[in-house]
């Protein structure tokens, strides 16, 4: 299965820890970006323009939620090296803040609780909190993900 | 702030009431777009090719949740015609079953609780539960979303 692989994916169960960290590097966030993102997925005004947010609660222009929750997942796949990859079950997600254009968004994770399966004897359900960040440090983001891991192989 | 609304976005606050429900048009899925979303946003194997997918908890091409998750705004954007639009503040998301190509995907939605602001007396915290179902009627996502909503302003 190694060719399944992305080179650097190498962590298993085993070497999963409560308290483990990752940190993503920066994504650099334009009105480009966000504009095109909401076209396709969010095509409400305050995401569109700076025009359509006037009178919105959000003033100027603002990234879609679900767009900072995409990149988020992109920095998470190049940060968080899981052999069997990054399989969200359940999740719960807050934007305390909203995404503008000019942030660099940089994603840092932690492993809250590992939670050994009842039924298979090779896998666990890991819990993560993820802090999305700009580059003031203030989140824009909050995201706890539980998703199965599962043991080295025997071979 | 008539020019910023969508045609047909017309729902205040006293338009709304527990139980309401609105349901979307269905979106055709293919292996394109989900492809095409992976790649920008959720590069892992097995949501790029159904060759990256074999070996893994998928089988064959998935698409990422966060694909989903986006598609399902699109459609809650077209379906949920609240005047000041759409905007979760914390939700709960969770995808029991993978979408896949060939899905039509539909948002069946309800309001679930309407909280009065204790400090915006025009303003309350509607809570809504979006199900995201395949041709079959299977579910393949749920999403419980908090929203601020505001009353018909006095003019």
């Amino acid at each position: 299965m190694s060719m399944l692989k992305s080179p650097g994916q190498h962590l298993y169960l085993e070497d999963l820890h409560v308290g483990q960290r990752f940190t993503s590097a920066p994504h650099a966030l334009d009105a480009d970006q966000i504009v095109r993102f909401a076209a396709e997925f969010d095509p409400q005004p305050f995401h569109l323009s700076d025009e359509g947010a006037a009178g919105s609660i959000f003033g100027t222009l603002a990234a879609s939620g679900w767009h900072t929750a995409a990149l988020t997942m992109r920095l998470l796949v190049e940060s968080v090296p899981l052999v069997d990859g990054l399989v969200g079950v359940e999740l719960q997600l807050g934007w305390p803040k909203p995404t503008r254009p000019g942030m660099a968004l940089q994603v840092f994770s932690e492993i809250l609780e590992i939670t050994p399966s009842r039924t298979k004897p090779d896998m666990a359900i890991v819990t993560m909190h993820s802090e999305t960040r700009d580059q003031e440090g203030e989140t824009v983001q909050r995201l706890t993900v539980k998703m199965p891991v599962f043991k080295r192989p025997n071979d």
